[in-house]
């Protein structure tokens, strides 16, 4: 017996299109660098996409040719989202913080043929002209003078680029296994790695993002993305805002505590998505000044968010932290961590202990920890294996068949997380593999020190790196930010501790710091490869 | 560029591994024919499905080859919801309140190898032995006693035959476009039509069945399917639940007022789905009887709740309806009528007759509706079209190739329901095409005369069909069940059809007929076709 279903393609257009069917009238809101509010509707993007699909075509981009965008949070990069994959071109979304080097690097592995930038970030791409290969064409974005950048060769703004196409809706038949996105992984070691999403991965990745137990994105929520566009394609809630026509507000470059409240307050922001540093300014800036916020949820992500900031925006402000786990390899989201119907009379103590956790594997990833011999560890909430995934969304290599040992023979994707797994399928991380630090023959988890340090109130961040020592092999230096105006005892911090690790696993009272900021890596997570290089000088 | 996405099928056995992988530990309730409860986990459940895979195995079932279940909605049905297509054979749900010509038919059309039977409900099947042509087994679900029906060969009990099986976890490849599973239309004019879904087709469906905007089903609810098993896979909620690891209660016979509702409170229920007519019976039970119900949503399709039912829940019992609309042909949820968000302020009147409607497309289906002469009629709210629709859940064809004239050239699924589509996404059905009745070479809509009559609070339900009328073509007859202990007053329901149809529209005095009960199809919608011959003679 034969299925009679029809064969139809989940691609990029069909969340496109319904923009214009099913929420035509909701509103996209951008907050733009000179402070300026615009608003239009899904059905205004739904205009200026196809016209942005027209103007790429007679600008003479073919399918599978790769078209960067260097933009931060705003509607245009949102219509370059849509445009480019529509058309069969593949997005490519470049890391505006990313060093030079990778930088240049990544544009001409892609062989981007134009890239779209924000005007505010313009000089990145100028500086390092010399270098760049492919590109034909730069699209100034934001470009209210209309002054190209004289540096940059064929340079256009944005409204004059939209301008040459013409409004004729045009779909192609697009097989889903094509390449719709690719995303660069932010390389603490060697060169950045490709993977290249595929429109298939990425609708499948929007359906599941706006599953009840995942975001739980839809309509009448109004989402606001602090976590880049340029990042892991804001984890993927772009794509799943325009699936459900959920109000979207983009908040440009305002990310930092006063500004983002505010945006937060004025447009009755109810769900929102960043690392746990940001959130962390926003804690202490809401705990000073006083806002009336319709927000009930804040997606956490890209590092552990402290058990003490969930804890905090939960009962100071009624905000529900909710954790994510996810990697550019994995779409991004992987596993959440939504509270479970048995966990209701709880005690806070051990609700908390979960709500920290990374979570439960979305439906549709299959997720499985690993020990050195390659055999599954017990699902005991305390054996620590390597994490282990598979899915639709996941990716099965790298761009250019680099780094093929992150794939298992049977087809996982070896993370590179050390984690525990437990009975009601939780996962949580206890470090980075290359990060736990050896002292004496066992393993320390840095991350579990961090979490430790971090729960101390006068603590803003904590990052924990091993430095060589000759009687322990590696010994645990502690490096701390302080919250401000706060200073932190290194002997309150040895206490606290003590209670949780035993005496040789102990830093020593000097390699306990206190230091203004702690390095981060483009992506906005501690980089730990320059800690530890500033230990070994 | 390529992508580098793993190819990681859309298949059944995934949602499948949830069980053990997720939630294990989550309750699945039965409440059998004996009174008795049932309970075990979703790990119970896993354990006996694989069993029961090898036991088909050992059975000789092969891929591609019809298993059919005759069953009412309890744990057995839903590890054969699992079993059969997870060793990729089709899974066929019989409805069990066929007529014994159509029951024949499709027992032999899809040339079912085995029957899985309840006990109770055996004797339909020994009637036509006879005719039945292919089943080499008929295996008895609920059989305490363990005596096999001697009327029916090679009967054996499922307990008996779940022993056959071993423990061990075998899971084969499977393209995700194979055959999973196979339901009939109810077939109201001519043979019932096959349409088979695709492991792929039912993957899909189940996860938008999880999003936010659709039933978004999840696991802090316990859902109870009173919908059956046997009828569209119960609108896809067996197989949401075990992706999404819900506390499921399935309610076998009890699915009358009292005994649904003591179900419904004792397993603590907050999300229900079925036709209008049982909850128009158990609403008019809970204005006499007191329960305390955790129920919030209840899902409504088959055919239009009327909008009084709908403001009753809300305003008596503060349980909203969630009114869908879909076919067999659809898998079945093609639209959803969740309440927008700039919905919230609006007055009652609009926002009642906005839940009243069938809904937006779900995220992945595309509706249209088109005129005579196949163009798009405008989405003005008011000018009628036929429904087409489109989407990875949506049948392409009919088992067989009958009925080609259901599909358009292009890839369109004509529904032949009549409907409005409004600026909002929005569609209303306004009746079947074939229900439409013409009077004075103007068209009717039967459904909106019906919803009419079911406004007034003594009209427990109201079919309106048209008669041969040698003066206005057809003119129409209004079949009226009055609410027990009332009576309706013929004068008051043409004063208040008089208010939105015309003159000569109305249907004559002694065409408004008391009658005791409205003759119904297997699923429980209007059977108009034996009202009109009951006219006819």
């Amino acid at each position: 017996m034969r299925s009679t279903m029809m064969d139809y393609p989940l691609v990029l257009p069909s969340i496109l299109k319904r923009a214009k069917d099913a929420h035509p009238h909701k509103e996209i809101v951008t907050k733009w660098h000179d402070e300026s509010i615009q608003r239009y509707t899904y059905g205004d993007f739904y205009k200026r996409t196809i016209r942005l699909m027209n103007a790429l075509r007679k600008a003479g981009v073919k399918p599978e040719e790769a078209i960067a965008t260097f933009c931060l949070n705003h509607s245009v990069h949102l219509e370059l989202y849509f445009a480019i994959p529509s058309i069969r071109a593949v997005l490519h979304t470049i890391n505006v913080r990313l060093f030079p080097e990778q930088l240049v690097y990544i544009i001409n592995e892609a062989k981007d043929k134009f890239i779209f930038v924000d005007k505010s970030l313009a000089t990145a791409l100028e500086k390092n002209l010399d270098q760049i290969k492919d590109v034909q064409k730069f699209i100034i974005i934001d470009d209210k003078e209309n002054i190209p950048f004289p540096n940059l060769p064929n340079s256009i703004s944005y409204e004059d680029f939209l301008a040459t196409g013409d409004d004729v809706e045009r779909f192609e038949a697009i097989d889903e296994f094509e390449a719709a996105c690719i995303c660069y992984t932010s390389g603490t070691t060697g060169n950045p790695k490709g993977v290249v999403y595929s429109h298939r991965s990425t609708y499948l990745h929007s359906m599941s993002v706006c599953m009840g137990d995942a975001l739980a994105l839809c309509e009448n929520e109004t989402v606001l993305p602090v976590v880049p566009m340029f990042h892991v394609n804001s984890w993927g809630i772009p794509f799943a805002s325009v699936m459900t026509g959920c109000k979207l507000v983009f908040p440009g470059k305002h990310l930092l505590g006063a500004a983002l409240a505010e945006l937060l307050e004025s447009e009755e922001v109810t769900l929102t998505a960043g690392v746990p540093t940001v959130w962390n300014v926003l804690y202490q800036h809401l705990k000073k000044t006083k806002y009336n916020l319709k927000l009930h949820t804040m997606v956490v992500g890209g590092s552990a968010a402290p058990r003490g900031l969930i804890e905090g925006f939960e009962k100071d402000f009624g905000i529900s932290i909710l954790h994510a786990w996810g990697m550019t390899e994995t779409s991004p989201v992987g596993t959440v961590s939504r509270p479970r119907s048995f966990m209701k009379n709880w005690e806070d103590e051990e609700r908390y202990s979960y709500r920290a956790k990374q979570g439960v594997a979305m439906a549709g990833v299959e997720i499985r920890a690993i020990d050195d011999d390659g055999k599954d560890v017990p699902k005991d909430g305390h054996t620590p294996g390597e994490l282990l995934v598979r899915g639709p969304w996941i990716t099965g290599s790298y761009r250019s068949g680099v780094s093929p040992e992150s794939f298992t023979a049977d087809g996982w994707f070896r993370t590179g997380d050390v984690v525990v797994l437990d009975q009601y399928g939780y996962m949580q991380i206890t470090d980075r593999k290359k990060d736990l630090i050896k002292t004496r023959g066992e393993w320390i988890s840095s991350v579990d020190m961090e979490n430790l340090v971090m729960a101390d109130p006068d603590v803003l961040e904590a990052a924990v790196v091993g430095r060589k020592d000759p009687v322990r092999d590696e010994a645990p230096v502690v490096f701390i930010v302080p919250v401000e105006g706060k200073s932190v005892d290194p002997k309150k911090i040895l206490e606290r501790l003590k209670e949780h690790f035993a005496h040789w696993q102990l830093p020593k009272m000097d390699d306990i710091r206190s230091v203004p900021s702690v390095p981060k890596t483009s992506v906005g997570k501690f980089d730990k490869k320059i800690l530890r290089k500033q230990l070994e000088e």
